[in-house]
């Protein structure tokens, strides 16, 4: 959608009026925002406020792609996924993308692209969660967070393509991203490709 | 992927310990289960309890999709999306779904396809969402929640398209539902189209 226009969406926006937290000191933190709705009326919001999350479609230069297969206990199954992770407050979403792929997996990529934004539970979280690209692979050796359990999977785009026809491929970063891969494959989604960083690690990094 | 064998996935899998909750009594219950890791160890995971939802993804004949703009006050933006509700425990989907799709829009279809299942959290919800295809739609009256203000938009299939390309469409179910419908077109995704059960508010509806 084009940006609204100034007052366009009055019938629609709900305006901050107050807030409280209802818990916090744990993982998740709940918010209770007292807003204003369009009609005059107030209501509350809870929600979970969220520093985001990167996600990481990483590309074989032999046409393979790289996942992780993980537990997610609190769905209670075990998941395809895109490595991903959280951001700390004001990290660097590209420095988050580039640790968490060389911790879930191991490798390293010479090229990133910025891939898209998600919104994964706007009812309830404010989490955004960044996906990119990434080409140039080189393996290494994964260092999961201590009470981290993932495993890598590599497999061809024609294999993934088979489990999301299935209905086998359930987690939305995942899906998202290969649905852009074939956007950007069909020429249906423009990225720029920038060389990666330097790794600051690359000095101790075997 | 192939249903595991029984034990394959041990290295990965975490188990129920105990279990307390953190916040309840509101919008949104918080728990946090004490589990046993792959190794031995223990660790927590706090997370959402949620009785899942539908969407629907509402085909009109002359090919326009029927989406709604709502304010998403969690996320601080207007997003365009599919119809879509929560689930009361234990309700069925699909009555949801019909429900939801004739209360944001006004709009009842014909015919209805399950189209998948997603997990949009699974770090720290148990949500999962529902999509269904609907098509045969015909118009009526939209009978908002009290406190909801939703628009429906109608929009061609390319224009949907065109916001995908241009990175402005950013909510998950919407994203993959455009995504199964053009996998459904390409003959790459199989649905079952039954006809909708009889509604039960026909004799009064206009």
């Amino acid at each position: 959608m084009k940006p609204p226009e100034p007052g366009a969406d009055a019938h629609l926006l709900e305006h901050f009026v107050s807030s409280q937290t209802l818990l916090q000191g744990g993982y998740l933190t709940v918010k209770r925002d007292t807003v204003r709705l369009p009609d005059g009326h107030t209501a509350t919001r809870d929600y979970i406020p969220h520093d985001g999350a990167v996600a990481v479609i990483p590309m074989l230069d032999d046409g393979r792609l790289v996942l992780v297969r993980q537990h997610r206990y609190v769905v209670g199954r075990v998941l395809l996924e895109w490595p991903a992770g959280k951001l700390d407050a004001g990290e660097d979403r590209l420095v988050c993308a580039q640790r968490e792929l060389a911790e879930e997996t191991g490798y390293r990529a010479r090229e990133w692209a910025y891939a898209g934004e998600l919104h994964n539970a706007a009812a309830y979280s404010s989490e955004r969660l960044f996906l990119y690209f990434a080409r140039g692979l080189q393996p290494g050796t994964a260092r999961p967070d201590a009470g981290e359990f993932v495993e890598t999977v590599l497999m061809t785009q024609p294999e993934l393509e088979a489990l999301d026809a299935a209905g086998s491929l359930t987690d939305v970063k995942t899906l998202i991203g290969l649905h852009w891969l074939q956007q950007l494959q069909a020429g249906r989604r423009a990225v720029s490709w920038d060389k990666a960083p330097p790794d600051k690690d690359d000095a101790a990094s075997v």
